[in-house]
């Protein structure tokens, strides 16, 4: 089944790098710095769900024009600071602050799976994150890709089937030689219904210790681990 | 004038790698192999000049589809073969040799100079030459790019103004902010056209010691260097 996989397409956010620890800490030291009082975890989470998530689907459903995953975060985060009445930010520390999404750290299993990986396969980002986020993502972390694939560069969010056809295609690959790695079972799904192998990373403390996903069995994918190195160990690496 | 530039954008045939040389000691190779006796260094500059120079010129004028460079650099591999009288490949062997364009050696200078110039800088490639090509360049060459930019994702080949514009939106740049590095004065012209700044990058052998390119004054672009190294210190890297 996976004898034919030349290269390994990413799902970023949640797989890769650990979004809401870092937007907590970020969100932490700011509100230090400013003397403000909120919980953070659920600012993170608030902007996550319906800046990037809504937003998205929102984009999809033409209620908004197509923007980057950078102006759906910046949208949602006006209207965070305003909600919980935290005032005081320039334009310029907003815009800063907005870019905490360019400074997640990977998950600790990361650049040892990825390295792992790229020794034997070609690896590529696969995100509805913009190409610049995605880029400093990498440099952040310290993570080489051999390609960075976004949303962006088709114009249509994932799950839509044309962004994994246009990975394929750009990789100048058959669908069934590319592996998407996600931690969410519905990429996955849309990834194996244009021919895509799958590979089930999951991370059961995306949305922290209380959060409920990354705990499905996954048997409908080719290949369920708990971590990278656990995935570049099942393909020889 | 270089004090906003955050990010370089790359040619690669001929900037980054010698196309030349390693298609005359593939093609040597071969016909060592094979047992054929033809002139390589003439093979080469034909393949260079009818297949992709001219194909492009074809595809831009609307007398061919759009297609890879790769299906470009196979059309004329195929009349080559045929007019030379080299017969005998096969499909796969064929197609094995027309992958001689993704394993082009990159200029000795390369290596250090693109490692210095990351260590500050976004760098990445901005070549008509297909994403899979240049991802295996890449690979080949030991290079790391933190973005592979090509025309194949504009879906028009330099010096068309979209492919620069493209990739300053995608890098998340404006175009003064993006220095295009070239051996060519027509792709850096398009650059500064739309905006970017300009690195020329002298490559006099890149059509072998006959060769007349590479030996313009430059005077018009914002830096004028014979290696890569040597621009990687202009920028003070």
């Amino acid at each position: 089944m996976l004898e034919q996989v030349r290269a390994l397409t990413f799902d970023v956010f949640g797989t890769v790098v650990d979004w809401r620890g870092s937007v907590i800490r970020e969100g932490e030291a700011l509100g230090r710095a400013r003397g403000w009082d909120t919980d953070w975890a659920s600012f993170a989470d608030d902007w996550r769900r319906d800046g990037y998530i809504g937003g998205m689907r929102r984009v999809r459903d033409g209620e908004l024009p197509w923007m980057t995953v950078d102006a759906l975060h910046r949208r949602k985060l006006d209207g965070l600071l305003d909600e919980r009445g935290l005032t005081g930010l320039d334009e310029d520390a907003t815009a800063q602050f907005n870019r905490a999404w360019h400074r997640l750290d990977p998950w600790t299993d990361v650049p040892e799976g990825l390295a792992r990986l790229r020794s034997r396969f070609v690896v590529s980002t696969l995100s509805n994150g913009n190409v610049a986020l995605l880029i400093d993502l990498a440099r952040h972390g310290g993570l080489t890709w051999d390609c960075v694939l976004s949303a962006e560069i088709t114009g249509a969010f994932k799950p839509d089937p044309a962004c994994y056809t246009r990975a394929a295609e750009l990789l100048g690959l058959a669908p069934e030689q590319v592996l998407m790695v996600a931690a969410h079972p519905a990429d996955l799904r849309a990834a194996a219904a244009v021919g895509f192998r799958t590979a089930y990373l999951r991370r059961p403390l995306e949305w922290g210790p209380a959060g409920t996903t990354g705990k499905d069995a996954g048997t409908e994918f080719d290949l369920v681990e708990d971590s990278l190195v656990a995935i570049a160990k099942r393909l020889g690496c």
